[in-house]
């Protein structure tokens, strides 16, 4: 088949890195126990004891959706609540995994940038001992947000306390991760283990992997019979060495920032194209690879004709758009000029 | 990494088929969208008809265990019970996921040989609008089952007839469904769609696949509403065309006949190996890609340092030994030897 | 034991009224059949169709909680969604009992008086046919409301009519229905069935009742399976006369009304007592049996250790007070003279 | 409406014992707290400790299948099954309550007379660690069991020990627990926290109460949080006082020993009449209150119209007769004579 177009609609609708590919060919080769019991899964696990710190323990499981759900169900009674800003991706695109799963209530904060701090949470943080209310347990933060902003490690360790000191727990949502890390130049586990993250989903596909997402326990004690969730879950993946073959190239030369950094500098110069377009309104700080911009429904349907992309907000005219590890300048200048044009 | 010794412990020990690994390869240009709304999708799907018929729904997922469980989920009400042989998947292998996810009862009944007959049935045969008992809904198949043996047509016609006359369906865990096409010498078809079955896991992981799942709904209004039911379930994969395109080589140039031909006649090898060696004795008829086998503990243990296999029932000392695409007669033969050697 | 002191914490603290104690020693004789194959639950139905309608098919259940629950459970799926205002039992105080049970997100509005109206839905309705969020499908009101307001039938009108336009339905949590008729000076009916709502908990427990809630629906088709669902939601009782029984008295003579009508009747009087309290501030209209007022925490603390009430919102120091069928004008100037003297 | 004849369908069929009816009178007085923070409650809950031990923690629900379901609840997690008879009420009569609600297994055991004993459970006590399967965690016995049969302290001690010699625990089902506590001549406490049990349904309703069971954790450290997976299970009463109040009747002159002394003595005056008719057979031993009979269907039909009870086994034309504490000598003479005509 043809190769097919890029677009800015999701850093998902990329392919999957060469160096990738290549480790999952390297990984075939006879057999190797299933469900885990193998090399490369005990050497994937390393990588990430020496990312995000001694005391981790990783599960891999198939989507980020299974990622965020079966880490917060690890550390949840179905009587907890879960808070979380409004535009959470467990709020609006897990269709009810959650509850269904845990049994518990998302409760949600509205945010102007998709970040939550301490002060929006009042509302829900009550009722303690109350049995008739859902006790609050966990703050689950996405970084990067969905808004494409990035908390700093100090804001992370602000609600970590505010969590703690409240017999509750931090997760994060780590799908864009590397797109986090890369913005805020930072090592990994800077703004998670060492800033007071419990549990934390590191993502992979939407940086370059083919599937695959790890579930991270930051603490001890957080992953009793973790491994049944897993299985019970349905995300125990039988020929588990590709996974982890995965993880090994994204952590092997930091293909993982190579990828993010990549991706975080083509949304920076899209921001900086669009920014030059009268009549174009960029929305949110650009801290990562989405650029939200607000422009004229009429434009948006013809651009998107040859590259796609998303509608984030129908009320205010605003659209959303991802740039990928392999998103290039001539796709960003071609995508540029043209909306130059339709905007005229 | 060393290449790893290939064992008889599973079908999901060995890797993955070079022509599947080259499809995704292959697949891996550009950007196509996202969630199964890409043209290899479309044509994995076209595939799935041509071998199922054209009411043939497809939907990708990630696990065998997946598939059982939304599919199913797809056609109970949670106040429903599954019936299925002791031995099933669903009862002994899938961690309760399907009471987890669907809330409904799995009833068993006993075989000699992990396949159900209607006579078998009675006993959970009853109570129907009776509010205090769950409603029987589904009979629930493996083919071929999980103790080597495979249903014919015949047999499975008799069973849809029984549920269907009944107001129930018929479920197939068709996991290792090429080894009972092969097995069988007829195609999909015959034993499924044209046999009464109403909802089907079609696998490809044990026979050279490296993930992906099927759940085929081989009759109209059995999946209304199932996209969120997958997307719930937490197995909607992002990139779903590298599932696809691995079902695109597995449909091209039979090559899952290919692969589960050749893992059924490493099995008869096998099984005829050991039959000629005085101590040993084969339990169940070979009919797919398992070898049950009565061996003393001693022998099991030794062997099994070299060529790791699973016991399967302790008490009688029995012995599960699976062969896979890749098993050679070499292996085989030197197997076999050793065997002999400690049998002596 | 001693007579318990009355106070102002829930209509819930009174016990029951002694027309519905009466007709429960009246039913006791003899044998009947369990589970509701009754001649007493015959009645009943018979009754609750007289007041919503013809169509109304009607099931008990023990509590509040239930009958949101299982009615919900009735007309959704796992992954649709349900909207309710901030406020609503369903999302304070059921403990995620709707989470749990149904898998369903509820997801919540604010309002400034426990009241609905369209224009707060939109930031919710969205997204249907997409996979990824949860499909809206439920609005849910209350009334009377948590708030001690009360929806006219023209709200509720509109409410239906936008549930409806968009394939959505209206349940209406009725745990005070009678204290809102009576507000409204209007049969049940014209504010339900007559108003367009789907599904209905019509409450007794807090209007004089003993124990047993009624699901109602108003509408055929919306049922199927529900009594299965009951029985799995735990709900099903043996002893099913001893509900029936006490609507029979509930409706006899208009018990309902004499006693809503009375608790409506003392929380006026109560609310005009306080107005006439300088340093008091009544914060909710009073349109049935609960007063909110602010006051200062000293003067509750010392107030409340007399007649027991409930803070409602700490931060504005806002209490409730609740009067219920068997509150007396004594009752009331006695807390009110007490309450004026610690303003003093 | 007229006296309703008695019959020999359920001991459900029973209306309440006038000492529970008049007890319930007697606490309606004035307001209590709701939700169980009542004297009555307290009052209730040192009878329990005084009954079953110091260590007893009781929470009150409404229904049998609430407080086996939520008991099991508390000691489970969804990746756990539980071990029970075929014949019990949480695999025949719950309609799935337990899956639903938990999420776990259910795995039974054919059985004689209803009577598990350690040597039955092997089948299912494997696989402990091994993350595919259910991990037993709970067995069940039911106390006096659905068969009428009961078990001995020393029988549930055996039961008790191989459970926790294998990490588990044993739950019991006490719907009937007063007729096996009149039938062993034994206090509750003898066969039930010294013998080892550890979660018990202690049943009141089919003994002359009109609503509530108690769920009785016999030993510390089970039961934590359960008042939120009570609350979450829709089972919070909030006029608990009409629960408790009945406990106190229940338990005040060994009123559950006069009823259910009288039950099972009727059950033995209707089972020596039985066995002096020609051509009937009695299926089990006759320990409590329940009669099993094979009787030719057509005088079955005949018999039933006057009183009514159910069939047990169509296949082998068996049929359950219940006695309850308000049957008479004169109900069974009446009955004897009719069905000695009938088998002329």
């Amino acid at each position: 088949m043809e190769v097919n177009r890029k677009g800015f609609a999701s850093d998902n609708n990329a392919g999957v890195h060469p160096e990738i590919l290549k480790e999952i060919e390297s990984s075939n080769a006879g057999h190797v126990l299933a469900y885990g019991s193998d090399s490369y899964t005990e050497r994937a696990e390393e990588l990430f004891k020496e990312h995000l710190g001694f005391d981790t323990e990783v599960y891999f499981v198939f989507t980020g959706t299974a990622a965020n759900v079966l880490g917060l169900s690890s550390i949840l009674h179905s009587w907890n609540s879960v808070i979380t800003a409004f535009t959470a991706h467990i709020e609006q695109d897990e269709c009810g995994a959650p509850e269904k799963f845990t049994g518990c209530k998302v409760l949600t904060v509205d945010t102007p940038d998709g970040k939550i701090n301490p002060g929006m949470l009042e509302k829900h943080i009550h009722g303690f001992g109350f049995e008739h209310h859902s006790q609050p347990k966990v703050i689950s933060i996405t970084q990067a947000t969905e808004m494409g902003t990035v908390y700093t490690p100090d804001e992370i360790k602000k609600l970590a306390s505010y969590a703690h000191e409240r017999g509750m727990l931090l997760h994060m949502d780590g799908a864009r991760i590397a797109n986090a890390a890369v913005s805020l130049n930072l090592p990994f586990r800077e703004f998670t283990t060492s800033a007071g993250v419990d549990v934390l989903s590191f993502g992979g596909t939407k940086n370059g992997m083919m599937y695959g997402e790890a579930i991270c326990f930051l603490k001890p004690g957080l992953s009793d019979g973790f491994k049944y969730i897993r299985k019970q879950g349905m995300q125990l993946a039988s020929k588990m060495r590709f996974i982890s073959a995965q993880y090994i190239a994204y952590f092997r030369n930091d293909l993982w920032k190579r990828n993010a950094g990549h991706s975080n500098r083509m949304a920076q110069m899209l921001a900086e194209r669009i920014a030059g377009i009268p009549g174009l309104k960029i929305t949110q700080p650009v801290q990562s690879n989405g650029v939200f911009v607000i422009m004229p429904g009429e434009v948006a349907e013809k651009v998107s004709r040859e590259y796609f992309f998303y509608s984030w907000n129908e009320m205010l005219s605003e659209y959303r758009l991802m740039t990928s590890w392999d998103t290039t300048p001539e796709d960003i200048d071609k995508f540029a000029v043209m909306l130059e044009n339709e905007m005229k």
